[in-house]
């Protein structure tokens, strides 16, 4: 149903008809970007590029949809016959995923006839927003917990199916190590993992037959919920329990707290735990938790070995959108803008280049004209022509990889979790030559035309 | 994809197998409910049930999902024979949707056998949440607008395809006009409606090029958009152009301004269209919008006929997800009840009573144990017995008439944007007197169990 061709604003449809009979097929080049960062973030990290390609790879019309269209009675025979056997044709430039971006910067560049790259705009901003979004709130998680297992717990609360599924991908892209989701293991190779829930407890005569009957029947990386009634009495039974349990040969792995004051259960709980002798069981909070209750959990000592990561991040709360544009920036050889009052936008073809210091760490970004070379290295690379992919995708594990190495070159105080207001991006002299271009050519046509 | 069985938590299918070895196959309750109202709202407003049952209705697992399943080697033989021809057998009563509802009041409550309810919690929390998310704040935007025109602006910033389509419906439901998703007109009958983008007016030389050009393609309901460069040296264009149009049997129907001071630049593009002789042009407004601007807006005198809103909306910004929970209220025979700390739950089957005073607006509900009437309408209506629906869903139309009808009955301090703490909810002395027998059971079984 979502792979539909109808998933689109019905302007996109409209304007195909008005480009196709006005003969405006000519070349268009288009670029995503964020207008700015959400208050107190410091940086982006990109993600969702594969979706995209997989989109603009398998584009066509069905012939449902096309009946549908056809008999909407809103279009022309000119643009269903275009639709006929529609397919994207053109080429990209992209951030690989995992890199890490700032405002202004084009994350992605798409050259096609006008009208197709005009009606992949919808699922293009649908699909590079959403994903950008999560894996920029999850690059923030990671900051925080270090090297402590951090789990993504939000298909519940996402906003759909896909969007539990993709903010999986995108989350373990940016930093996490797992996802409750079974299907984002089958999809795309995330591992999954699980613990248990509050209604397992509650469905049993007493806690204790809870964790014995959920031991036996999963007695693989056990991790027991222990906060349904009262945490600390919970680790006693867990206590208790494990070496009936050692005895069948289960061990054990973690324990989970989900509600109360975090600091003071897990230290309660530690103590419990290596007092009854088992320091090597590891415990895991959830509920309600953000980057900065886990920076303050942290900094209080909590004994907190793993997070377990819902709402926070599968819609990634503090800021549920970006100001974000897929925007025309040329067509039919020409440099355009938008001169809107608070959303005006570079024109032409761009390019984004970085300079990094002596340890490697990134220290400033030009943006200018892709035909314009800069200091430091060009961040968009070609990934598609001819409607096709130049290559394979990397792996989800190598862009991993990359966001991993995206993330040890932020300079140091962009990696608090407040705004640093520290990245230098400036603006090359060709393309603010350009922007004055641009607007002198639309000033004498407006002139004309008024 | 995302109609897989596989779009779950591992928790589920692990506490399945748990349930199956231990025989804990019993009849089990289950509760959704919000446990309470976001910051500065008023009520809720129940939406995605028919999405639910649509969803229990056709559970399977696929012959794929299965083996990968089975290829996991996670899973027992017993779990995967059990998922072998597995659907859901289980009784749904529920609010229909539109209704408005409070914090602790369940607007769905569902009677399975354990494994299958338990199993079906992450898709319906994740369906019913996300659509009443929707709801809740569409209808708020309706108060705000009064009788002017709505329209869902949201599909490229919605997280993902289903947020997306399923949000337009929520919106409509909710008292919304129509939406610019294409794919809603096709699967839910949502009035598909759309203008223009800056683009297009970009693509062309002159803004006069490209209103002629887009009048031409697209004559029926024109809308033009006039802000690309100069908002009232747009709506000259409009007045210069319509003379033609109309020579050419072309009526433009409306303006639309998506950036600057929206009150300052309505005022004055009324003046120049009613100065140029066309009253009848509407002026719709969009770009960042919610439902305090439009109250803003509208207060200040703009004369603006009708909203297009994006992501205010399909991301519900200022609440992206509910503290909402679906939770177990019996099992075989029993009451239960969560206590984890700042989370206990009421618990039993329960059922909501609404009273209504003389004028017909809602005066108070009831919450009580299922089987305990109170004065005033029960809410929860059976709309599910052995997994198949008890009747045809009522049609779109009839749930919008239904939230509408309940918009009206709202007393007339919660139609207020802001928190008006108005609303009296009790809790009946027959679930008090529950709540406390089951804490007495858990206090004896885990005195036992110590």
């Amino acid at each position: 149903m979502t792979d539909s061709f109808l998933l689109t604003d019905l302007y996109q449809l409209a304007m195909m008809q008005a480009y196709l009979e006005a003969g405006e097929t000519d070349i268009a080049v288009f670029e995503f970007f964020v207008r700015k960062l959400p208050p107190g973030r410091n940086f982006l990290v990109a993600a969702g590029l594969d979706q995209v390609l997989d989109y603009l790879e398998t584009l066509t019309v069905s012939e449902e949809d096309l009946s549908w269209l056809a008999g909407s009675g809103r279009f022309s025979p000119r643009l269903i016959d275009y639709l006929r056997g529609f397919r994207f044709t053109g080429e990209v430039a992209a951030m690989p995923e995992g890199t890490v971006f700032f405002p202004d910067e084009p994350i992605l560049r798409l050259t096609a006839p006008l009208p197709e790259a005009q009606y992949v705009e919808t699922r293009i901003v649908n699909l590079l927003q959403f994903e950008t979004l999560i894996a920029s709130k999850a690059a923030r998680m990671r900051l925080a917990a270090g090297a402590r297992t951090l789990v993504d717990f939000g298909l519940r609360r996402a906003h759909g199916s896909e969007a539990g599924l993709l903010a999986a991908r995108a989350a373990y892209l940016a930093g996490f190590d797992a996802s409750a989701t079974v299907l984002a293991e089958k999809c795309f190779g995330v591992p999954a993992v699980g613990t248990m829930a509050h209604s397992f407890v509650q469905a049993h005569d007493s806690e204790t037959a809870a964790f014995l009957s959920f031991a036996r029947a999963r007695p693989d990386n056990l991790t027991l919920l222990i906060d349904t009634y009262d945490t600390e009495e919970g680790a006693r039974k867990v206590v208790r329990l494990a070496p009936n349990l050692r005895a069948e040969g289960i061990e054990i792995g973690a324990v989970r707290l989900d509600s109360g004051d975090l600091v003071a259960l897990a230290v309660k709980v530690r103590q419990i735990l290596d007092q009854g002798g088992l320091p090597a069981v590891r415990i895991l909070a959830s509920g309600g938790l953000d980057e900065h209750r886990i920076r303050a959990l942290l900094t209080a000592g909590a004994p907190i070995d793993g997070f377990g990561i819902g709402t926070s991040l599968t819609t990634s709360a503090d800021a549920p959108a970006f100001d974000c544009a897929y925007k025309l920036q040329e067509y039919a050889g020409l440099a355009r803008r938008k001169r809107s009052a608070g959303k005006a936008t570079w024109p032409g073809r761009k390019q984004v280049w970085r300079r990094f210091d002596a340890d490697g760490r990134m220290a400033g970004d030009t943006i200018s004209v892709a035909g314009d070379p800069q200091e430091g290295q060009p961040l968009l690379q070609p990934v598609m022509r001819n409607g096709r992919r130049l290559g394979p995708a990397p792996s989800l594990a190598e862009s991993r990889d990359h966001a991993a190495r995206q993330r040890a070159g932020l300079p140091e105080a962009m990696t608090a979790l407040e705004d640093s207001r520290g990245y230098p991006v400036t603006i090359a002299p060709a393309l603010r030559a350009l922007a004055q271009e641009v607007d002198r050519r639309i000033d004498v046509l407006n002139a004309r035309d008024a």
